[in-house]
């Protein structure tokens, strides 16, 4: 029986990291990497990309910057760890510290013993409860072969219409890369209230769903397929769960992944609740010679401490470095995940990290939000795009829970820095400290994570925010719109009883609302709505609150 | 005599946003502001791009988002306070509590009372140590007069060359307005051996200065100008330290600024060395009754704890709301300055945060530096462009002490959330352990920021890294060339002893190097010569170091 001192499960992101950081840590070491599929570190969240046709070809996502292929031929000279392809592993043998390896290509099985072992089997796609006929018309979108299948079909002109079934990231990426890349008529279904559920609370996933709209992409949410059916070689039935029937050419099956944790499982390892391998923070399973990284395991939530399936590449490099340390004895350990996520859908940049609202009440953490939009450059600077966020928090201890933002403008950057933010364990304090990079090519001079921290704050001197999520058209208060004419009459907004009186004019004119009415307070980004909160309280004015994020956050309401 | 309860002196930055945070936190204060010029809360750090052209009006720069002026009755109406433009304060009556103002319209002087007063008055370019004559084509661009000079000349076609004096961060943006917009002829001298100093080390200035001159701009280093002539109306001698003499339509005189704290001084108030004036944390003065924010105060740097003058608009609005904070009894302070900047220079990002190498030896803390080259999106994903950054570390602590960039890609997000570290106090296994937002339309898996993490730590294993901006064409050693024969083709790298082996051959004919000598290798970016590295001592080479950041750092030995 051959034998490594290091085995490795998977040589996909985790697998790889893991045996090429083994290998520049300790060359003596012999390092044996088992992957399934022919493609070996793939850039799996490229994969829309190719689908959609933005990278050229698949070797694009298998190649380096240089333009050297990822195979098992780079991996031995360039990293120094031998890679074996299309071989699955079928067994651990703990007790005799082996696995029992298939070869795909004969079919033969042999034994392969280890000292350590890594298990980076990574995911595999949710299985929906209905019956799902065999079909390449009807397909995941996990796999390289899915993309390929995929294009091949865009590509001769095969797809006329489709269907992705999921809002998740996956589902959004895949319809952009359908509807805008290859012209396809494409209806994207969602069973909960909303696209991007988990990662984002619903207020903010409406501008995600706009977009889709105004792209020509027809969103269903609270939607599920209730049967698929083949009509014929080309063509699906779809029957959807509010009786709605549609013939499409493709369906796109990404309602997420699920753990491939049943070797671990089978091997007596143990899992957690959501499926994932059981990890400690070096990475170690339940039996210490076994680690496991990657889209197998479950993660620790950093703020709850709860565990959390978090699939993602980026992840999964760094369980890959933090596995290779411990094996050569280091002490590095993972802090677990603070769930930061980014996804382009169309024009807009969508993204967050940390706790949403609705994570930090599931979670019975005590949580505000805040919400407000700005510029990702002055106004005045050519090229400046709005970005809108929503900052959770805690109104007790004033601890930083996490932030969403949407926007055409510079979303990542927020994101990242409030991620170190969360690393950090931060207060809302520490956002009116932050010094950031300042010129007008890349930012205001007064950084949006400042402006939230002043508007959480504010929340104390009794300066109340109104969801931007919510509906304004009926109801027994008074809108008051502060924005100038010409804005108003560019991008009406849709309320009973609106009055405009423009912040500069309101001063003046705030004897005529009525003090006894509730006032609900409307403008473009929020700001000047903050503005005349504090003019009417100064004018005697107490039923008083402003739209979050203004129009640009609360396009619900817009005509 | 009229009396307010605050009187602050400056309408620009500090001084408006110090005014409109008090009317808010207070509606009661009255408040009043005397500003010299016309203008109120003008966008100062806009004016190169005014001046360029890129914003279209000067209005522009004044106007909210909304396009209202920000005027007296802006601010009266909308902001709640009052200001006196055209006015100047002459003197500052601390025992009377009174200042004298002088209407600069009329002339006439009057006394005006303060319980609390606020100075903002900014700063005053720095002299030159030579004659100027007086000519409207000799200029300072620090007020709004100075660009719309400019502008009003270049417009009439009345510019055809222009110099620059000084390579700060205005000097660089003014080259790049003068040179690319106008099409001026532009040359720009500056007195110490590279652009951006004190916020670049020099061989991250370097690529700046390649930038500069491929875009037509002749750049002088470690030269002065000796003298200024008139020739007739139009034209300008200069004569230059290096003997070299031109005839210029128009010269910037962009040397820097200085704090205009006379009006302090003269009060008797306690001023800095630099000539800022002295403030604590709530930004009072020597005189509790009288704060200073803005351009006009000395800062204190928060890692080396040492004072510095630290000029910006960003900072100068947190000084508003801090002095507003504390007068309204806030516990809030102010922290102290990391000096986090960024400049565009034509397509080239440049930022910094925190010390450089240059500034840590000066202060006398232990650093090194690591330098490495990314790419802000996978290789594969359209439109992908490179950073380089340098980060300067305490190797004993491991304490993180800044960072610099400099690229056509995404430079600022790096600034921004190393930024968040250094207020965090952080060390480099943070590094590792952030979590980036992570999608390939942002960011690669592994985040920039994790790369030099890892290769901070992998100096303590001996592998070592060359400065990028050393002079690699001579010396005594092998320089190795490990990139494709393409990309050596593409981009050839001048040094005497030049050997090429592409990475991947690297392990096969590391016996063609003779192990006794110095072997300095070099790639595109530098993750392949760290590897290199590694191959090179598995196969028991001792004398070996790498060109951190690669090519694209290293462009002086570019051929």
């Amino acid at each position: 029986m051959e034998k490594s001192d290091v085995v490795i499960i998977g040589g996909v992101a985790c697998g790889c990291k893991a045996a090429a950081t083994l290998a520049r840590r300790k060359p003596e070491l012999e390092i044996t990497v088992f992957q399934k599929e022919k493609e070996l570190s793939y850039a799996a969240c490229g994969m829309p990309y190719f689908a959609s046709g933005d990278v050229e070809s698949f070797q694009a996502l298998t190649e380096t910057s240089y333009n050297v292929v990822r195979d098992v031929g780079y991996f031995k000279n360039s990293k120094g760890f031998i890679a074996v392809t299309e071989s699955e592993v079928i067994e651990i043998n703990r007790d005799e510290k082996k696995v029992k390896v298939k070869n795909l290509k004969t079919g033969d099985s042999y034994d392969h013993g280890y000292d350590k072992l890594v298990i980076a089997t990574g995911a595999t796609p949710k299985k929906l409860p209905i019956d799902i006929p065999k079909s390449d018309r009807i397909m995941p979108f996990t796999r390289p072969d899915d993309a390929k299948n995929f294009r091949k079909l865009a590509q001769t002109g095969g797809v006329g219409n489709a269907l992705v079934v999921g809002g998740g990231f996956i589902g959004c990426e895949v319809a952009e890369a359908a509807a805008s890349l290859w012209g396809i008529e494409t209806t994207l279904v969602e069973m909960e209230p909303q696209l991007l559920p988990y990662a984002l609370d619903e207020d903010m996933a409406i501008p995600v769903g706009k977009e889709m709209e105004a792209n020509d992409v027809k969103v269903h949410l609270s939607t599920a397929v209730t049967k698929f059916e083949l009509v014929d070689e080309d063509k699906v039935r779809v029957t959807l769960s509010n009786d709605e029937e549609l013939e499409v050419d493709y369906v796109f099956l990404c309602v997420g992944v699920t753990p491939a944790s049943h070797l671990a499982e089978a091997a007596g390892l143990e899992i957690g609740e959501n499926g994932g391998v059981k990890v400690n923070e070096y990475m170690q399973t339940s039996d210490p010679d076994i680690y496991a990284g990657g889209d197998v395991v479950e993660s620790i939530h950093q703020i709850t401490g709860n565990p959390i399936y978090l699939p993602l590449g980026s992840i999964a490099n760094r369980h890959g470095r933090i596995i290779a340390e411990h094996i050569v004895a280091g002490e590095d350990r993972f802090p677990g995940v603070l769930g930061a996520f980014m996804v382009k859908v169309f024009d807009l940049n969508v993204g967050s990290v940390g706790l949403s609202q609705q994570a930090a009440d599931e979670a019975q953490i005590n949580a505000n939000s805040v919400w407000a939009s700005f510029v990702d450059k002055p106004d005045y600077y050519p090229e400046s795009q709005s970005i809108s966020l929503k900052m959770v928090f805690n109104p007790e201890d004033h601890s930083l829970l996490g932030i969403q933002g949407v926007g055409k403008g510079d979303i990542v950057r927020r994101i990242d820095v409030f991620s170190a933010f969360l690393q950090n364990k931060c207060k809302i304090d520490d956002l009116l400290n932050f010094e950031h990079g300042y010129a007008p090519p890349y930012a205001e001079a007064l950084d949006p994570l400042y402006h939230l921290g002043t508007i959480a704050k504010s929340l104390e001197n009794g300066f109340e925010q109104d969801s931007p999520g919510d509906d304004y058209s009926e109801g027994d208060f008074i809108l008051l719109d502060v924005r100038e004419p010409d804005e108003v009459e560019a991008l009406p907004f849709k309320a009973k009883n609106i009055v405009h009186i423009p912040l500069n004019d309101l001063e003046e004119e705030a004897d005529k609302l009525d003090k006894s009415r509730e006032i609900v307070i409307l403008c473009h980004r929020g700001m000047r709505s903050y503005q005349a909160s504090h003019i009417l309280k100064a004018a005697g004015f107490e039923k008083i609150s402003y739209i979050g994020g203004g129009t640009t956050l609360a396009v619900k309401s817009l005509a």
